[in-house]
């Protein structure tokens, strides 16, 4: 396999990074302008902000303005550099990786690859379902509902176009619940005047949780209150609701019940993607890696992970921290004192998670708050939710443009973002345009 | 065929528009309420400005502040229907069409379908050249920009990367001269800080041009000055050249010269879309509709052609009018006033084509204008190209973001769109998903 091109041997510590996520990029960032030479390596040319995706799916925001070209954020520090490729394998005994650009060697690697949905196993999910854990599956979701709305238009019977209206949505976290919220406003505020020869009516929201309360992270009154949120939205929320399957139109819960939907979006639980390599030596429960108090990975030198991908036993966290942005923040940001004290000849710090709190909002005005300290709900959560997001996302122009669509949107309830834009039939996917490119030359000559 | 669901039979005489492009939107919303229903029918589900693919390929525009969801045009029309649907075919006879959707009556039928890309029956260029007849293809074209760049980094052979980096436009309309200028200033002003790893004095951008002058609608001066904009921004305009064959790679021209290009953009023709059951009847140059000084139809009654669609000898112009949206706009315009006349037992009035002028922009403070009387180029007439276009488009929220995004780039030289958003591999296109829910369901009992 080629090494990894333009890439030079300039004699810094080589640091790479796999993944562009929170924790990805912060440590990318804190190390851009040091005297190490850093590589970032994710899938997408673009850092993706997770906490808005449902907005996206929901037609209130724009794709573009949630996600942020990486080779932007790094045009200035030179001693970045950016690679769009997937992982394919590390070698911790040679210090390489191995990629879909070829290989490459590191002198310290740090994998900040996240987690992705976990289907239990369960094919016809896999299959059927509608994930949420890229923006990409958030406009595929945007894109099914629009498309079924439509379907449901053409429907004589009205039970039958109910079918194509109703939304499952599966997993009661901030995905789940934040959805659920949205796509309750769609339907009170916005598909009836698009759809009036539609009953709505017949439209249902459900949210189910398989645990007895929503947002588990959360305190209990946050819980309740969410849940009652939802309700007064018109949200049919089920707790201790296990979906066990679904073929596409049916749903098929635990105790037998079932449910019919087209559309089904599986919030339901995350798993680590495998990495060959590493995984077979240090993942433990839902394939996270087990890492010590610098994060480094157990039993292999050199190798770091960060964020949702790492286990970290640690203080109150004996059975790892929340998979949430923070905690990858937080390790981002220590490895990257450490790794800077490495130079110094300083010994590392361990790391130690101070919980900020969490949010999670419902709707227009409603959000609820677990503070250090104090615990709040309604317009106030709501306001403290806003401003959190408006300053964590990346890009002074997405910040103004999301203002400008929330605001747009809070006056309106009618954000202009319906649209079905679909790829050309004909050959959109990367894997289509390869294809294209490797065919054979006809002769020109 | 069973008919199209939810369409009321009330009495009302029945106009069914097919195409929500500027002939048939302007015509749906001018005989919003009035005596007629109206059915309007796309394939999608919104209005496209065509003028500004070019930025959306470019990175300089969201796509979804370029186009428009028709629902919303018509939340308020309670007497126009729209439907997202593909027309298979037309009996006059019987006064009906079919649809993707079912089949409809109509008392009046007007065919609103716009032109596509003229290929000139060549299989290679069709498969790998990048046409711009829609968003979806203006979104592919800077996904391939985007991910040819990401290859070219890969390449150790300058000599090759260059493959990936130039990038060929045939056809020296306005789609060509817009964007040949805007790719030049990519070049020049963007790529070069997201790459710094490659050498841009070896990627070329060419405009191809078979004929012996660009934007062959406008007035010489106007090419003229086009061209030597062009060139100063580095384009190379070659005139008199004539591309037959495309292998993904390697162009060739009618003279036997060969470029090579993993990028070719084809926007060298356009052809009118057979309507089964319409053409056969009054087809002529190019697919269009030879249709009488009314746009009805010739040979048929009640068919009515409008837009670029539309073969109109009148006036000065025997030999048909330009495919511009003006023409559209003007036909639709005079269509509407006699469809309403008719209802007042008046006869109709024959069109007649007021030529308000033409714009084209190259570049920052770069355009061309005829105008009535006047001929300007430069700055004035690039002010007049951004209102005029900025007028144009439709809904308030659209033109503030474009307007913002404008500002945005004029004075960053750094729009912030440049990301690769790809549809999951899994199941994106409608197709896939519409397979997805017409499997076989899995027993559940």
């Amino acid at each position: 396999m080629d090494t990894i091109k333009h890439i030079p041997e300039n004699g810094k510590p080589r640091v790479v990074i796999i993944g562009a996520g929170f924790a990805g990029l912060k440590l990318a960032r804190q190390l851009a302008n040091t005297k190490y030479q850093v590589v970032l390596i994710d899938r997408n040319n673009y850092h993706q902000f997770q906490p808005l995706f449902y907005q996206v799916a929901t037609s209130g925001l724009e794709p573009a303005s949630i996600v942020f070209p990486l080779r932007k954020v790094f045009q200035k520090r030179k001693n970045v550099h950016f690679r769009m490729a997937d992982l394919l394998e590390v070698n911790p005994n040679v210090h390489e990786i191995y990629t879909s650009l070829g290989k490459l060697s590191y002198d310290y690697l740090v994998l900040a690859t996240g987690v992705d949905t976990n289907y239990f196993g369960n094919r016809n999910i896999e299959q059927y379902g509608i994930p949420m854990k890229s923006v990409s599956e958030a406009i595929f979701l945007r894109n099914s509902i629009l498309r079924n709305y439509e379907k449901a238009l053409n429907e004589s019977d009205p039970e039958w176009a109910a079918n194509y209206m109703n939304i499952v949505l599966v997993g009661g976290g901030p995905t789940g619940v934040e959805l659920a919220g949205a796509l309750a406003e769609m339907k009170s505020e916005i598909l009836p005047k698009d759809y009036p020869e539609l009953d709505f009516n017949l439209m249902n929201v459900y949210l189910f949780q398989a645990s007895d309360r929503l947002l588990n992270g959360m305190s209990e009154k946050a819980s309740a209150k969410a849940e009652q949120y939802l309700n007064k939205l018109g949200v049919i929320v089920k707790t201790n609701a296990r979906v066990v399957d679904y073929d596409g139109l049916k749903i098929l819960m635990a105790n037998g019940e079932i449910f019919n939907s087209y559309t089904l979006v599986w919030a339901a639980g995350v798993v680590a993607p495998a990495i060959k390599g590493i995984s077979e030596v240090a993942a433990t429960r839902g394939g996270r890696l087990r890492v010590d108090l610098n994060n480094k990975v157990r039993g292999l030198n050199h190798v770091y992970a960060i964020g949702d991908l790492a286990f970290q036993a640690e203080g109150d966290y004996q059975h790892g921290h929340p998979q949430v942005a923070q905690v990858g923040l937080q390790q981002a940001g220590n490895l990257g004192r450490n790794l800077k004290n490495l130079l110094r000849n300083k010994e590392m710090k361990a790391f130690h998670y101070k919980d900020r709190g969490s949010l999670a909002t419902i709707g227009k005005n409603l959000a609820v708050a677990d503070l250090p300290g104090i615990k709040i709900q309604g317009f106030l959560a709501w306001l403290l939710w806003l401003f959190v997001h408006l300053m964590a996302i990346v890009g002074v122009k997405n910040r103004f443009f999301i203002l400008t669509n929330w605001v747009w949107n809070y006056f309106t309830s009618d954000q202009s973002l319906r649209v079905l834009i679909r790829p050309k039939k004909r050959s959109f996917t990367d894997k289509a345009s390869q294809k294209l490119h490797e065919r054979n030359r006809i002769n020109l000559n």
